[in-house]
């Protein structure tokens, strides 16, 4: 636990997610296997806190983001999400639609790697989470739907037309989001929106694999590499090539980089601490 | 018509350009078929004045920029764009290349997604035409060459610089702006600067299909998409999250929107207003 | 030699590089082949001193980056550099890691197109040195490793965590920076890692037949290209065009730009100056 905690008590329940530990590694399972995950404003707020307070209390070094059953996640649910805001006056749908994409930029900014296993649908809301982790460990099923256009809302939704150029490049992302056709698993390969792709049901267990080597690996390094890409997307390049500076020297004062060297010299492998 | 017009008339008649409207679909087609359909000093006026028009009328919901004959378009002409050019002070220099890259601003800030259609060159400034589009529409024939230092000028030339490395990458994009080699279809396609590949000959049909169907949907949702891929190139992750959280909250008030849960609820297809 | 010298007299001698010229080309190579070219401290600041020397003094018009013997580069030395670091205090610390960072941007700034000669291991700094030239011409032996995280540091070093994700996108670059595996041709040709793929035994030859193509063609042209590929990374669309409008109009006045005219009147060959 962080020593930077003051009044804040842990949440001792999160009601609308399954949360797991193991050694380092938290499991975020999406738990709504009859409605194939469908988020609802609850399981948002959930995934909003749960980030906050993950990434304050350091507890973990790589967190995996899955689904149960059938599909990693539908996006909001129709009758539950689309429904309630059609009742909803402009400050309450401000309020939504910030706290959904107070999500991404939490997934974005959380100081360890997450990892999202699909498989199945990957869709609206569901297909953004899995854009915003650092990687997308996907089986041959997975098929990622950004169908924001299709229930006549803006392709951008939750930083989606921010993120999405980044990682296929403009052209395909403009196809995507315009017209909210799904991407299946080979297309999804071949422009670069999966990281790994697995046998036909692996992605759980693959991206269990990756966030246990993420985690018992150099810990702080990995943390500070997606800081500096996520943050050097924003930055020019001289900005850039200063924080990688500071960040390199900082992280020659580590144990980590100390092990590294005495391993190689004693030609054995490195114990990593993660600090 | 929009209402936020005043005194300033549509135009009568393009004479540079043939343009044809059908139910919110313009269609504008570069047509000097015996020249490759090269740009002209008026040409260019006149896709500059069109689509300023088209941007504030509100007319059109969808535009499709395709070329007669056997090419798209073969770029700005040796004789009467480089010949004329070289007898040019430095301030008019200048007025032609801002002009030039008027029509790149405009297209890119178009409220209604844009669809190149092409077929055999697309060379030159008739490359970064295709290029500012939301769609490339090509068929086997289509070919784009970056041609400008091959003139001795920038391959960076109408905002090239920036949006090719925002499409394919910095790497190709860097190879293909300093070479200026043409790059065929088949590339094409596998970098990602190509939306939608068909079969030989079926550039327009198809390009006019996609144009359809983008006015024919949400359109107001599709615009609101290109316009967030637009500005977000240019925002940090932060701003993009909140302009696409303003954005949804505004168009949860649609008239689409509310559509889409009727018609949802009710089993049946959506009828899309654009509104 | 530029009229913009001043007392400074040229290094005499690089002796931690071999570099030659060849009208317009120099050819900086990594000459420690028993150690497969890994860097040291004198190394990258020749690297350093060497590129300022030929930004200002203009006498070479393309720059190859070649590495002797079995591989590109092997990176900064276990013994001569981690080991040394693990010594310094964290004012040396950054001044180490500034003119890592240093050699960099000069080669991106450089007024010239920098070609990387890549076989074997361009592995750490061998690795970002390669991805921040121009064109990365690769044999089929190339093997890209960002293997910072293996030694306990951040993957983003030297402005990689800039570079890699404008270049391949954030999905692969991710992926690539936080694990370190290596890159090998095929995957690197796939996802625009590699400009040119050649045959085995191939790079050298083919990257000094591309510079040489460079110098000798249009090359304020292709410099200008490259500073406005460069630039525009961090610019806003409507600076960008505006920047291309302001060059073109510049290169408008050439002489190169005249005698494409000419030459294409006349039916002939352009001779190109590079002014």
């Amino acid at each position: 636990m962080s020593p930077f905690t003051g009044s804040a008590h842990p949440t001792p329940e999160w009601r609308h997610l399954q949360v797991d530990y193991d050694d380092g590694v938290a499991t975020v399972t999406l738990a709504r296997p009859a409605k194939l995950n469908a988020l609802t404003f609850e399981a948002y707020a959930d995934l909003r806190d749960l980030l906050a307070e993950l990434s304050r209390e350091k507890r973990v070094r790589a967190l995996v983001l899955a689904g149960e059953g059938r599909s990693f996640c539908s996006g909001g649910d129709v009758d539950e999400i689309i429904g309630a805001t059609l009742e909803m006056d402009t400050s309450r749908l401000l309020d939504f639609n910030r706290m959904t994409g107070q999500v991404v930029r939490a997934v974005r900014e959380a100081p360890f790697p997450v990892v999202a296993a699909v498989h199945g649908a990957a869709a609206g809301a569901g297909a953004v989470l899995a854009l915003a982790a650092d990687f997308r460990v996907a089986d041959p099923t997975a098929r990622f739907a950004f169908l924001f256009t299709r229930v006549g809302l803006s392709g951008g939704d939750m930083g989606a037309a921010y993120l999405l150029p980044r990682v296929v490049g403009l052209g395909h992302a403009t196809r995507i989001l315009m017209l909210g056709d799904p991407v299946r698993a080979p297309e999804a390969e071949r422009i670069g929106l999966v990281s790994q792709l697995t046998e036909d049901g692996g992605a759980d267990r693959a991206a269990q694999a990756l966030a246990r080597r993420l985690a018992d690996g150099p810990a702080l390094a990995h943390a500070q590499t997606k800081a500096l890409l996520t943050a050097e997307l924003d930055m020019p390049l001289a900005g850039a090539v200063e924080m990688d500076a500071a960040t390199q020297a900082l992280l020659m004062h580590t144990e980590d980089y100390a092990e590294f060297h005495a391993s190689f010299t004693e030609k054995r492998a490195p114990k990593w601490q993660g600090k």
